[in-house]
């Protein structure tokens, strides 16, 4: 059994590369829900989304998000109509966000309109959000405070971070079935995503910091940051400004109270000592994931990794 | 002052016709909203869309529904996912129901929800629905009760009809202004919209019947039915389960107690001894409105007429 924490886009690579080596009763996918918008009335996951789409085989090679081949004829409509058009929901994507409201309407758990959503889809890969309850991200700037997709789409990244919050996180529930089968893995994955405000909430939900630390599992991680910089997104601004180095040996750090091992890239096997400092074993594959190959490739490293630590 | 009471197709070409030829500021168009449904969580209009986006020049002549040169790539969607499919929401008219839809969440009447729709389209004529209360025309058939969509576009307007009603119009409120400009008007015209389902509903809201009836401005209906029969969709079955012939003449006595003229078909000028027989005044001209000089025409012929009357 295999569980992965995952955000959106480095991750949805990722998965997509298990799902292709691993059988899909065996996968368990936990998702961060603190990028969850309310858009134009909608519940808009765009995590799960990513996940989803990318499993079903789905995901916009060319944007990295939303449906592929997607219109955005209604987005149009609605920006003359003079509504918030800056978070972009195509033709195709909307009827996910219909859906998934719909669901949670007639009084289903996010947990229950993925299942569905994976169910029309096609998806077999157990996907579960992080949580059923509302946490939201929050992210600091001096200019006030900003929701993850107001700092991350609206504003591009470019204001200064001073901090993330997870509003909410404290009082939430993990969503049935994460920590079971995070304690119950034997393999935990956490994906190429940002630390801070991808993985960051997920390990905010009561009970999934725990249930890391004293899983028989191997937890093994893939690090976003490459050569000291992330490979996208402000994953290295975000470390940063929690103070952690931008650099695999920093991704290490952040998860050093339950990491077992750090997968790093190729470019950094010359941080090895700095990684194994952290007290964390570090391995070294390519970690840049352009093509299905390389998803594919670094998947079937992260399995090794677990055969030769297990071996050890 | 002009009001004119309408449900969707031929009423939005006369009311097209109209604004073409009267100030916006002078011309009130109340709506039948008894054919409202939510449909994938979002409230439909489809009457007051239809006005609307008439009156915007936006309303698909190809279909005669919907907004002017629509996809349907959401619709798709939403059926490979399992969802109903059967009510055609296109790509943009799903912007308006998003919109109107966050708006009525927000705490907005139907009536202002349908205010800002109108100013975000530049429609200046005042829309108004017969009311912002929930008002639903049930169809009884052989088969059980169905919404008017279901019937009308699930089931073609195929099932017979043993019976109409307006659930909850007893305790509905008229919204605000449609009283009083039935009341304070000069003319007060009935569209050739089917007068048990599309005038029905409007008229079953306590107060605009009474209005019609106690109004000082000429009430003038023009007639849906043509050479006995409806020019489009069931009103000629609708008049007949209700016991009234399917003429000019079976459509002026449906409105006798309120009705000053029916402006009938010049292919039924036969009927006027009929007509007048239901003690309202027959007046002929072409009523088939294809071409938008048909449109035009039509609204001409109705506000001469009132001059007319007057003159008597």
């Amino acid at each position: 059994m295999i569980t992965i924490l995952t955000g959106g886009t480095g991750g949805a690579k990722l998965v997509w590369g298990l799902a292709q080596i691993v059988p899909p009763e065996q996968l368990t996918v936990i998702v961060n829900t603190g990028d969850d918008l309310n858009w134009w009335g909608l519940h808009v996951s765009p995590d799960l989304d990513s996940v989803l789409y990318a499993l079903a085989g789905k995901l916009s090679r060319e944007r990295g998000w939303g449906y592929e081949g997607d219109t955005f004829r209604c987005l149009e409509r609605m920006n003359s109509l003079g509504a918030d058009a800056w978070f972009q929901l195509g033709d195709l994507d909307l009827a996910t966000h219909l859906l998934r409201t719909q669901l949670l309407s007639s009084g289903k758990t996010l947990t229950e309109a993925t299942a569905e959503l994976c169910r029309a889809m096609e998806v077999k890969v157990r996907l579960l959000p992080m949580s059923d309850d509302p946490v939201k991200t929050v992210v600091t700037t001096p200019a006030g405070d900003l929701s993850f997709q107001e700092y991350f789409v609206r504003e591009r990244w470019k204001p200064k971070v001073t901090d993330v919050k997870f509003a909410g996180a404290e009082k939430s529930l993990s969503a049935r079935g994460v920590l079971q089968s995070i304690i119950h893995s034997d393999l935990v994955l956490i994906a190429p995503s940002n630390p801070v405000t991808s993985i960051g909430p997920i390990l905010a939900v009561p009970g999934v910091r725990d249930a890391l630390k004293c899983t028989p599992a191997q937890v093994i991680a893939v690090s976003p940051i490459v050569c000291n910089d992330s490979v996208s997104g402000p994953a290295g601004a975000m470390l940063k400004m929690r103070a952690f180095e931008v650099s695999a040996a920093g991704v290490a750090r952040c998860y050093a109270d339950f990491l077992d091992v750090l997968i790093a890239d190729l470019q950094d096997e010359s941080t090895r000592r700095q990684i194994e400092a952290a007290d964390v074993q570090a391995a070294f594959t390519n970690t840049i994931m352009k093509s299905d190959d390389d998803k594919i490739g670094l998947a079937k490293f992260a399995l090794s990794t677990v055969s030769r630590e297990a071996a050890r």
